[in-house]
């Protein structure tokens, strides 16, 4: 079960990351997962409107970096190891993205997160991620 | 909806791919996905019994192929583009693997298939791959 | 060989995407190939004074993109459909970072290029991605 | 520099593998790298000739295998975790295949390799693979 709410993760991420902690909302923490919705500003967008690519990594990669540290206690030194990433569908414009987040492995020191995202109020989803983030010894 | 049935994929694999067609057991064939078992025989295994790597990626590769067909009609031609791998547990020794497929996208140009693989019984997931196929036009 | 120039991406680069384009500078241009530096701000910046990996993403991106249009002439319209990173080391503290792209393949339908990051003046790379890139017909 | 020379490995290989042995002739092992060849026999093709995409998984897989171990020893324990493989070009019919890998990290906990493989006597590459080994603690 996990170990942090979402008030604790929203905490964490204030003071760990007060330059992102606007951006992201803590939707849903669950048992070996999580749901985090980015805020869409204009800094998010490609020329079209829609989310750029570098956006919609760094979502992935937060929600599984929450979701590591909701089942582990908040520990800040996991770092990520591996990302990949499919972007599959163009956001729909000028609308929040979603990711949720099932962590498929949590070892000692390898944990691995599944990442589905998509644009708020649409089923199919743009981009799917899975990350690799290594736990360092000792934390 | 399917075009295939799992009579007509276990057809069409006896036909186009003889050499593995007892390998692979159509389990089920639904809307966007598809769940595949793997007879795990002798040649399958490393040395200490259990399912070696590039057989679980050819039991993925399959899985999302024959996912794709059912959707789309028996055309032989998608060929893989990529896949992201991971092997996250041991596979259980001595017992068959279960691989689950749900397409992601189906484009025209593109195709891509998430799997999830776990020994028969076991919740854990042994593997999780992500595959892109391309299908040419025309078919 | 290349159909643009270093000065070709640069003013490409200023008019297609003003928001980005004093972020990068384009170092080399050749058959295939492409080395983009990317000049390191506060903004790219995780605490502790490294570069983040959103900012790794993008750099990766945009280079193996610019390889793709050095060769193929000035066309916004290609699209990562995915992107395989792996973070290896600490980037250098306030050092800018290079990309130094191969193009493995360049196809009328994906373009696959290999990309490795090192902070300037150090050999050992930091970040290592492999992109695809849909090329949509007619362009 | 590396531990073992291509007749260490060979012995290593016969022993730990000997169901593989004769599939893989190691060509040259350096510093970081090594590059190893396919003997292509009938059962590593698909219907048409060409090698299958689950014999190049292995391919590449065996051969960061015998790159890491080149430096660390003869270990037999290090596992895949990752692998991010993109299939570019049919492989020529008939002609073995030549894996070259260069171990952009190895620590003491992870492994990163990159495989580029070619048909033998074709210099546009068939294959790209990255693969990531976990190296078990106390070996």
């Amino acid at each position: 079960m996990p170990l942090m709410t979402t008030d604790d993760l929203k905490d964490f991420l204030g003071r760990e990351f007060p330059q992102v902690k606007n951006d992201f909302v803590i939707e849903e923490v669950r048992d070996m997962g999580i749901r985090v919705r980015l805020k869409v500003e204009d800094r998010h967008l490609r020329p079209g409107g829609t989310v750029s690519g570098p956006t919609m990594f760094s979502l992935a990669d937060v929600t599984v970096y929450l979701a590591i540290l909701a089942m582990i206690g908040p520990k800040a030194l996991a770092v990520t190891t591996n990302c990949s990433i499919d972007f599959m569908r163009k956001p729909a414009s000028g609308t929040d993205l979603v990711a949720d987040c099932t962590l498929l492995k949590l070892g000692k020191v390898l944990a691995v997160g599944d990442v589905l995202l998509h644009s708020e109020g649409v089923a199919a989803p743009v981009a799917h991620a899975t990350l690799t983030y290594s736990i360092p010894p000792g934390q």
